[in-house]
């Protein structure tokens, strides 16, 4: 486990605020350990995840690259050639990830 | 980092979707955040998150309680002596807590 004791109440609370404020909601996490995944091309990514409509991919896909976590880029030579990849920066996101998949793997073991 | 490779895609999904379904939203990880930080009275917890009101930190509260995150007690002798402390269960999200922090540092840093 990190240690954030280091941080007095208030940095701790700005900081888990920025943190969901770019990667809180219900689907940003999902699409991005997709891309990690090795999903890389938009209809790849969406059969991924159940339940996840195009429009709203397509808002979260914008909404990670302004962000600086993934990278979109196409070949102009071949049509439909567009592809999706994290960034170096979207890949610190992988500790935080493994962290919610352990915590709920175990979470699943402990309800059934 | 904790290794996942173990866990196929629908596993992992799945595992997301569960700690997401029982931490995310705005206010849950700042609410534990802030007990584990020793805030246990109602009103030290609503003075340490600026923005969370009465009505929402109350069913927040009422829902980390139900999930086995939290305990509520209160001391029939002592009218008000009601506090929150988190449980040992509540106490394995420190993991995911501490990775949220040093992440949001991290983006602060690199921000401005």
């Amino acid at each position: 486990m990190k240690d954030v004791t280091q941080y007095d109440h208030t940095t701790q609370l700005k900081a888990i605020r920025d943190t969901l404020y770019i990667i809180g909601g219900k689907w940003s996490i999902p699409i991005i350990n997709s891309i990690c995944n090795g999903n890389k091309r938009f209809k790849e990514i969406e059969r991924s995840i159940p339940g996840l409509n195009k429009r709203m991919l397509s808002s979260e896909l914008r909404k990670l690259e302004i962000n600086g976590l993934i990278t979109r880029s196409s070949n102009p030579l071949v049509p439909n050639a567009i592809h999706y990849e994290e960034t170096d920066y979207g890949a610190t996101l992988a500790d935080i990830i493994s962290e919610l998949i352990v915590w709920g793997v175990t979470h699943r073991k402990r309800i059934f």
